[in-house]
């Protein structure tokens, strides 16, 4: 496709591509709602060799952040009982158990998580029509995450265009097209289907984690898909779009008018989930070795109430 | 069995049932090596309806905290960016992308959750003979959370106690035995098998829920399995053990000598994988319509490094 | 006065008390512009004994949050490191001194604290004209309680209500007057003058402090200043106005067409800064007994950028 | 004085300047018993000018620490209600008064902070040989900041090296000996008294400022006082000492052996209340212009239970 992307592609697609009514009026997952249980089934039957693959990244203060985008910090990982307060013999009275505990604080896209569809405004609505306004400081009242609790298993598909191309990682800025996303799938000889969770890896998190940098990662430039990208989604059906990158769509942006222009369309207007800093390395080369890159994919949400998403661990079972 | 639980009872379990070693000096998972990937393969082949059941109940104010332990609070969530902002032009400059963002701050037990290996010691050791001074206020160093990343799938099976006895919830108090738990199985015509994620359903938490009132739920008395339990869990060579309880075993305690004398024998001494305050009550309604117990489980943990246990939402799929 | 409480009133009480351009368009502090540095050097001169009262209140868990307001939670205090660690070892290595460190996570207004003028709007503008969007996700970007750093410092007068009523505490919903309050500094020999801070003792906190319940307090009913209570803060040009009360205001409101309807006017009409939370009990007791009811002021508040307010710890001195 | 620093020059001091039961077995405040009403009533006799200086930097984002010491992490705001959440309507149901609010996260040794004497242990003791297990993942059981909160109240005395040597900033590394500080009083013609709160400044925190970075600043070297201050600081029996660095002693340190061997000494042995990051630009350059050093201090921690120590924001009053 020839786009010339800025606010005007951005309006015409979000016209084109809408979703909004197209489950009713009160629907709140969106493209998930193209997973059926018949869907579910038969990506159990993908489990051939009980492979299990973790996809989430180490929350801890090493992570990803580094300032760059909206305020995020780094897991913040604070203990509430330790081994050494047990031996000390400070727990003996209490808890006469001796044991240890912990919290975690964290934006929700921190690390490795979802995005639900209140997490993206187009001018002032969400997907399905809903006012931008019932996003307020007490949470997100549509289309927050829980609404997709039991949701997010399905058939998993791998497009490693790194390995396509036959390099490590993508360079920052590198676009991908939809031709060369289906460019990826035949050389692999799978066929995205309607209800996939389509799983991209460029890698730049390998990069990153090779480098022991992480860089301007979250929030930087990336390697990633074009605009066009948004079309090809539609297309295909497809449940959800994840990447191994901060944000799946290429940075920097393709023109200047706007700041993440696919991410205008595909949750406002698709109401597609979207998958972010997803750690596919092992996954990749398990791919790469048996020629197999579907999978049965489980990747459950926590259950944030009015979340615009959740950290997640997500897996890929082949 | 008839055990007089105490001190000695613990000392005796401890030294029986004792995993150390079992899987290696530098064992980390304990009883989910009983899962192998051939048990994996298996779980998927129990997904025929494809219907799935997300276990984790909403992280939010409302949750079972009520300060009863360890200084736990209900999970905090609060917003770093809105909808309302968007629509009053706050976010046009900077990010010209209009979206919300949010964050969540919570004990990882506070809710439903893991216990990794590292939450609970054993006089001063945890399991596989870790010194406990490894869990200091930087973290759990050994058998933290993240060891668990690509484990915790395999077979369900639910065990609906409340069910058997023909009640909406056991009392609190009411200790399950092993005998019972062999009765509840042989009367939904399932065996439990080496490697099972096994769920123990006895209506606390839904009436809780009934009540509009979590009361002392977490960290207060309940139903649950009694001391014996952990010869049954050995026996049966179980992955782990889960319940719709803040604990699993049974409160007020058997006998006054030590709090939770069950915790101080499965964790550290056969490293027993533990799950609780899990919502299981359309998983179970579904279990008795079609009367098949078991199931593909998959409860992906949070990688959170040095972490006692994880915030999850486990999924049952049928 | 004999004011019919609602709508029509605030907004006459807003315009008649407006001091919107009183100290120029920038100003951010409102009345603490009545505070010169002749005021604060004549305070000095009212430290006689040397005598010292802090006015915090403790901040941790048992603080007097209990869900009524605003999603607010009371302090959570954890530790980042600690003597059981130091003692087992765990620091030699990376941090030769032994040492503990812990954290505080809190609302700002969760104990005692200083409202900033950012804090309360009159439809859509702020204190001074500011428009309330300027308060986002990101912060209070006008009238922030930066602003104040240096300026909570003057001549400080405990008006002791409840003394005067010869009571304990007084009752929740009980309404004082300006004329009980011009009563009250009468019999007690004081004389309100322009730039002070008054500080007004209901007995309410030590009511709940003797009952060891917080129960309703922050949020709840509790005794306060009757809505005509703006008209007499104009009046004596004070700086702040403070009580041992989490309002000010009395509670129930004057009459149920708006909550707090004292607040919307002092705040964004007067720019009238408030303390709120203070514990006065052991300062009450040493006025009653020396007769002596002004003294120096001091309450820095945290420079927290763009915070609605801070935790303090407000000192007075005799 | 000329000390080999290492760890038996930290054990002979320990030993001669220890204050181990000089105010009791039950003292939680060490060298704050030095100030008495008295003092403090002179104290307020030194403000002159009216002039109130606030000596805490802002609370945000932007704060000097960068991950070098101890997992410390800058300040998290947070808001809980917004200007935007007002104007979009989305109070006026529930909580009709229209308002903004927050919390904040932060370590409360992340800026401007006073040290509480259960910060530092030497072997496993405490200041007053208070057992180190007494500080425990549930918080500082003895020598907490609390007992501290009306304390922190005398008389100022600026100590200005840098402007003494004729320089902005002393570099990183430099040392400032007893003697210098000696002639530093004499030069400015102040008098260091018993019961003083010594404030030094090294120029270290403007520098970052006029940099507009932190760098290394929080953990990293600094100008400081060499370890045989505490011999110093003990014959001026003073209250507290303080500086515009984060941790008062030179850095690098003296001598390989140890780290941070001042505060070994200073606060387990002497028990010696420490002020750091503070800033003093204004305060400087007031008593450069006016020749007067001396000044009233009032600095109130927060009364943060079993706290090490506190975020604050101290006062000079002249």
């Amino acid at each position: 496709m020839d786009i010339k992307v800025g606010k005007a592609a951005i309006a015409e697609a979000s016209e084109k591509l809408s979703n909004w009514g197209r489950w009713g009026k009160e629907d709140q997952i969106g493209t998930l709602n193209f997973v059926t249980p018949d869907h579910v089934a038969r990506a159990a039957k993908l489990v051939k060799k009980g492979k299990v693959f973790g996809m989430g990244i180490p929350l801890d203060s090493n992570g990803p952040q580094s300032g760059l985008f909206g305020g995020r910090w780094n897991p913040i990982h604070t203990m509430l009982a330790t081994g050494t307060d047990a031996i000390a013999g400070r727990q003996d009275e209490i808890n006469r158990m001796r044991y240890a505990d912990d919290a975690i604080n964290m934006p929700v896209q921190a690390a490795t998580h979802w995005d639900s569809l209140g997490h993206v405004f187009y001018i002032d609505k969400m997907y399905n029509g809903h006012d931008a306004k019932n996003v307020d400081s007490r949470g997100v009242h549509r289309l927050g995450i829980e609404h997709t609790r039991d949701r997010m298993v399905g058939r998993g598909v791998l497009l490693d265009v790194a390995r396509f191309k036959g390099v490590d990682s993508l360079d920052d800025g590198y676009a991908i097209s939809n031709d060369e996303l289906d460019a990826v799938a035949k050389k692999q000889g799978v066929t995205i289907q309607e209800g996939d969770f389509v799983i991209i890896r460029t890698g730049h998190m390998e990069r990153c984690i090779k480098n022991k940098a992480w860089g301007g990662y979250a929030g930087g430039d990336a390697p990633g898909v074009k605009f066009e990208n948004c079309y090809w989604s539609h297309d295909k059906k497809i449940a959800a779009i994840c990447s191994d990158t901060w944000g799946v769509e290429v940075r920097p942006n393709e023109g200047p008018e706007v700041a993440q222009p696919w991410h205008w369309v595909v949750i406002p207007a698709m109401g597609l989930t979207m998958g972010e800093i997803f750690y596919v390395k092992e996954l990749a080369e398990d791919c790469a070795a048996d020629k197999v890159y579907e999978f049965m994919f489980a990747g459950p949400p926590l259950v944030i109430t009015g979340g615009t998403g959740s950290p997640i661990n997500p897996l890929a079972i082949k």
